[in-house]
């Protein structure tokens, strides 16, 4: 099969580049659980080889119930070796379970390729009316956004307010998840004023700039309080002791960008009782409530595709801020 | 003042008729804690004489703070005697305290009147834009419906299905407060065709029309294995084994409409892990939260105005079902 | 290898009968995640034929990791036939999986037998101080008392109160759960005086003998209000509505026991707003923590040994009720 | 009536000292919830005046119900100067309420005198086989913990780990606290042998002197992977990276003591998803939940006696550490 072949990490662009059109054998059926999938279309991200992925079962394993040939699937990046059998994976919990393979970073790669072999606990069958281009990319940057969208919606009651800090390839999806599942409102906090104003467009009660006074106007949007639900897709520049200031007493300061050192006086936690959450990639139950929420409509994904063999030209063009929302390779 | 003041229960109509235009004395303060509201708009309820309350404060009580003369409140149907002090009190859980006094069915008269003498602990100011009149009927039939969608919708997430049983009064804003918290798939079931197209409008996103074949589809809508949950409004004329049976495994079949027995066997609420669980009218704080709903605009009231003195034929009206949502009395 | 197989239902006994000794052919690995374990211990249940077991690893499949060959296990009676691939299971929901598959009921044979072909899926590491003996009847009689009072450990708090109805084979060891799990007062309800004087060996706080007044006793014992949570493990003869009557109001009854139909008015458990939940067997995980309590000595059960092939001299000894506690046969 | 009064704070002892046996007008009752409490105990701290009392009710205010004159209380040291109304207060969260109002700090006088004024929401009755002396520092020392302590034992389950940081005043009641309410491990590390001593006694199941390897011996007793909770009594002096160090992937890091700035890198909260939750003292509700607890002999205190007018030899010896335990004034 074709597939890009990692081929160094360019620090100049912040990226690994491929060399292109590279042959590899065609992976194979090892455990009785494994499928082969048909990559229909894999998310671009910069520092690995295809972790967000969907396409077509091509071959299934003797003990694979469920799926035939043919079936479209979205495939969670993350899978136990254990195969399901660890306590973290028998109470849900699979993205913390033991022994974890992550296509595309502790693999030997991942879905910039004809063909991945994958287990059947990485499967979801995508709802009929979309295709693998329309949902590679929830795999990790929507189900990132949507796990930690779902932490704060099940305390958030309306009238209470949420900050989303960065309305970029996460922060977009998380306004349409936080709208789609609560009544609370949403306040943006933005640097740049372009997704602040796509922001606005996808149901964002209030946009705030970061002007230097984004605080006080946090502040004033929420009776001087601050929110209840505080989350940050940046986690550098002094973002988190930002959102951490914006944080209501009793309020979560939720954390899934990162970059810097969270610092805070132990005091201040204590006598306004916050809590700091750090949320990750989701579940596979977490990615089939996404599909759920993407299948109604309720959010979508800006993306922009490329040839598979075009890969070193998506990096690029991410790398010059040309792609608003994802890259998707597709065969 | 001038009041409603009961005449007699009238077995025909199935409600009270009252004798108009009574002058009473005015209601005065008692304790310091005490408030007088001017009554802007009273919701029609066929068994009592007035609960449903908004207005203007009149007066307040020595230690009153946070209220002054003239600021527009709604009402709380139900207070403790003991002044919030009881342990359901200062838990959050105020509608189930001791000593409840319930204006208009345990104290001489409610809102049926020009003037009526509350608590403290039962007024929330009405925000900003709207008025006594837009708000009165949330304060028993509004909340009793919030407070069971938000049981609901502490655990339905994307993909999973709500079946409401009757969509007038109740379920009408039931339906809304749905809308407004959560992506679960809403199924109304209803046995008239007009409230079942007015829940269509308002989003539902199935109706499903009482006509002997309901189980069968209800299950065809959720794979063949009911909701997640079931909310009752009904709860009579077989409505409530009928929803038990609408019921997913794990799920639950919240009543709030009564009238007829439950009877399920142990063995089919074992086996399948079934809750039934009874809900009633909402605590302080949830009506907080509904007026903030409404605020938003996500929750709206059908109703029709009466002047105080055409309760009666309000009441018939009400009677001869030609109200569409509630009867408001207005001064 | 020997096995008990399966006569007929003796109506007189209310129990199967078997024919003892009967040679069967060896069970083999079919799937990749199956496993043989040699049985150490199997717990007697008069309507099946071993679905509470023990024992040790005989083989394992090619694809099973983490177990080998004389680990001593205790076996969840339930699995997937998905192999833990659906929603439930992946919820960690995984008694309520699809295609469930039941060792003793819905296969051919279960642990009255030398050998069981079973999955990896089944199978919890036995702690190193305790032996397939000590164990077998966690596996359902054990697991179904943990899952429900676990479930009211989650919401009971200091100064609340538990009444545990039937202090039999399961009620034992629901006590000592809860013994362990929480503060609340402990209430146990039974119609008999030996199992009652056990309860408070146990360290139930209070015990009530069903005598005509047993209702009046708990509303005494809960200051007239009734308990948080009621937990019944009887379920016939008139315990249902019992034990709704001894529920405080917002409190929950807890059903385990099975036999009679659940009758309530609708209006009693709204006015009240009571839950009735259905409670069954626990989760793979759920058996996990079971162990752990075990492990510390904080559960222990009762139980009487017998060889394979005194089978049914066990269901004779049960059906004259001379065993306390739970019959096991061992090799 | 006689009281202590502050005098200056000496810098040296770190503590403020008192002119000793100063007369002050007797407290008046002005509002209709307010109440005079005659001190029976009150806890010594070193930086306030008295807001750990307990003692009898001397007079009531008009509209009060459900207290008299000579009931033995204990008092909340909190109370929202809006008489309970705030949307904190009706959730049941009071302790976060608007306009607080807390003894001995922002007030003129607290527990060290012979009467105080305070508010009927500050009481709870005493259990009767308790007297003033027996709880006073349980309603904020004693509160603290068991409410730290609470939080943690809603998620911890059987086989589950907790750390406890420090098992001196507070540390050694949330020993008792969370051997009576889960069922977990106690873990207890500590940098003094004699309270480690101590904590074993009261049932912790390990003891952890910090020697420089306490990290790992966490990590041994938890199968290398950190406690599910890890509760921070100290918050000093490096209290707090060891801490979160201890603490599970998915496990939470409970702050309750301070002094130090809590630093650590984002991406280490996100990849493990763990939690730091900052704790302070407990609601009305969880005193009244914790007076259960020392009702029932399951959380008792360690304390020395001092007259009114011993409250500098107090201070001294607190300062000099000859008290075990909390120092209480009595008159």
């Amino acid at each position: 099969m074709k597939a890009q072949v990692l081929h160094k990490y360019d620090p100049e662009m912040k990226a690994d580049v491929w060399v292109t059109g590279e042959e590899l054998p065609n992976p194979k059926i090892e455990k009785a659980s494994d499928v082969i999938v048909k990559i229909g279309a894999a998310g671009v991200c910069r520092t690995d080889m295809g972790h967000e992925n969907a396409g077509w079962i091509e071959e299934v394993g003797k003990d694979v119930t469920g799926f035939k040939k043919g079936d479209a699937v979205i495939l969670h990046p993350k899978v136990s070796g254990t195969g399901g059998t660890c306590l973290d994976c028998r109470r849900g919990n699979d993205m913390h379970a033991e022994d974890p393979i992550f296509a595309g970073l502790n693999v030997k790669h991942g879905g910039y390729s004809e063909l991945l072999q994958t287990s059947v606990r990485n499967l979801i069958k995508i709802p009929k009316v979309l295709g693998p281009i329309d949902v590679a990319p929830f795999s990790d940057a929507g189900l990132t956004a949507y796990r930690v969208v779902k932490k704060a919606t099940r305390h958030l009651l309306p009238g209470e307010n949420c900050v989303i800090i960065g309305a970029g390839g996460l922060g977009h999806i998380a306004i349409q998840c936080m709208k789609a599942m609560c009544a609370a409102n949403i306040i943006v906090v933005e640097k740049a004023k372009a997704p602040l104003e796509h922001a606005m467009e996808l149901g964002a009660d209030h946009g705030v700039l970061i002007d230097g006074n984004e605080i006080e106007k946090v502040k004033e949007l929420t009776k001087g309080k601050g929110a209840e639900a505080v989350i940050d897709f940046v986690g550098e520049k002094g973002s988190t002791p930002m959102g951490i200031k914006m944080t209501k007493a009793t309020g979560t300061f939720y954390i899934v960008g990162y970059g810097e050192e969270i610092r805070v006086l132990a005091i201040d936690m204590i006598d306004q009782e916050k809590s700091i959450v750090g949320s990750l990639v989701g579940t596979w139950a977490e990615l089939y409530e996404l599909m759920e929420l993407a299948d109604k409509g309720l959010v979508k994904l800006s993306m922009k595709e490329y040839k598979l063999e075009e890969a070193n030209k998506a990096l690029h063009d991410l790398n010059d801020g040309k792609i608003k929302g994802r890259a998707v390779l597709v065969p």
